[in-house]
């Protein structure tokens, strides 16, 4: 069985751990802040991750050099939100970072659509289950779509609607897929519309499928409890996912950061998505946190299928290497 | 393998079948009649069915008082409709009923929960997804209940119950059931809220489990779509359902119509519900129509799990005995 090496308190390692990697991947929620609190100490580390100068390099200039530089990443399957709206949340937090140093599922899901999923001409039209985060990012790439905060679909189904849905007269012929992410005004209404899409060929897509989403130190439904009807509906036919543990996600990062995988690390709170996204993505390494959903008894358990290579109680223990 | 037999144009064949029971199960939608259209010659054969004096008995007495006076009992998995609702539907259409014949998925649902489960007493309230239906039939049983039609709900969450639903001050302490049947109001809310109860030990209940509903000549959510996402976040734990082809249901109707399974035919178009309902529950027989959801190549393909005794291609073929 495979063993987490506990890097809390252990400067030694903490410093053998960072040389390895030139690059981190950060799951956010769970891992930086919950819900609007930002972990302590977690500006300041990312801040000795990135630093390229150290004021007291003089003292341990070898030691030192080695870890500044590294190249921040974050890497959310949160689909409400866009890019310009992580950039503003980690600011309000105290984080400094970039538009380029993020990278949400909605972001991927619009950069795979305009660029690689290459939909016939006459079938270009997404239907959108989701939030302004979504609509966002398709539009930034030109892909057009329908549906998604549309106040028309804001109410209750009535009797022309179900008719108009089940002869098709009410659906845009032009829809070549269905992209579900969280949708906080998901109503039946949609949930139908999207079916007859789906049942008349549109492709399925899903920023994500995490079925909960962490919020006042609680869990709420996630993009996952959204599509999960519809594959119900469908028979069991499962969406193209394009949140961790998506490789399609992996990727889609890899090409726009030209990473090197066996130098980047991924650091998150969940096994089944942050972990499992960057074991099966090959990563160098991969990096729990004990701040968010899972605990070490988790992956401590005989047989546990998804093991971190390394962890820490919190993040901000890696400034232990000092 | 088992082989279905077919009784159209056989009245041979019919009046054997007939003979062999006392009582009939019918579901309706796809049985009886499409969305709000009734199928031709269907209140005859039901009035057939029923008949206790018959004009022409004396042409051919032996055979006819044969099949005269059957009980007829419609089974229902739809939970938007009380019984009174469905007499109502029955009238509409032309098929005289009475309330005692009807039997719902709300009505086994409020049934079971106050005669069977016992909830403690501090522990008596229901937290309902649905609609007037199921009220009705918790209401007519004295199941103390809130959610449903309730307008509160009906709106989008806010912060406030982000925080009151994690840490339980909105949530009612008295509740200790969880029933989810077809919503057409479902939204973000109701989900979530119906997530915590959950979380801290409600049972979880189903009216039925049916992923889609047949209307207008088309599909859209069924019930099952809307406990679905609570399956899928509460792990995989499923509700217990109170629908066909639950047996919950048939032990309900067997104990106030006091049948006779061997002598009573299970009638209906789904497979994977109405016909395994019969079969499951070790009835006499099973009759499959060919006017809903099911073809007979769904049960004639080698290895087929659920075959029917019996089909016709409509309902209204059993008047061939005439």
């Amino acid at each position: 069985m495979s063993k987490s090496k506990y890097l809390s308190g252990d400067s030694t390692a903490i410093n053998e751990f960072l040389d390895r990697f030139d690059a981190f991947l950060f799951d956010c929620d769970g891992v930086l802040w919950s819900g609007d609190i930002v972990f302590e100490g977690v500006p300041e580390t990312l801040n000795l991750l990135r630093a390229k100068v150290l004021t007291n390099t003089t003292s341990l200039p070898g030691k030192l050099c080695k870890y500044k530089g590294k190249k921040v990443i974050f890497v959310t399957n949160n689909s409400t939100k866009s890019r310009q709206d992580y950039l503003q949340k980690l600011t309000n937090l105290g984080i400094p970072a970039s538009l380029d140093e993020v990278f949400g599922s909605s972001y991927s899901s619009a950069v795979y659509i305009a660029r690689i999923l290459n939909l016939p001409p006459t079938k270009r039209k997404v239907f959108v289950l989701g939030e302004a985060g979504i609509e966002t990012e398709l539009r930034a790439e030109n892909v057009p779509f329908i549906g998604g905060t549309d106040p028309a679909l804001r109410r209750d189904i009535t009797p022309d609607d179900y008719r108009g849905l089940a002869d098709g007269s009410l659906l845009d012929p032009e829809v070549g897929a269905v992209l579900v992410g969280l949708d906080f005004h998901y109503n039946y209404l949609k949930m139908a519309t999207a079916f007859q899409y789906l049942r008349r060929g549109a492709l399925f897509l899903a920023t994500n499928v995490d079925s909960t989403l962490p919020n006042s130190n609680g869990f709420f439904p996630g993009a996952g409890a959204i599509s999960i009807p519809l594959v119900h509906m469908m028979g069991g036919v499962q969406p193209t996912s394009f949140g961790k543990p998506s490789q399609a996600m992996m990727d889609a990062i890899e090409g726009k950061f030209k990473l090197d995988r066996a130098r980047t690390c991924m650091v998150g709170d969940r096994l089944n998505t942050d972990i499992q996204f960057g074991i099966q993505g090959r990563l160098g390494g991969t990096l729990a946190v004990l701040t968010g959903v899972n605990k070490k008894e988790d992956w401590e358990v005989e047989g546990a299928p998804i093991v971190p290579q390394y962890y820490v109680d919190k993040l901000s223990d890696l400034r232990q290497s000092e």
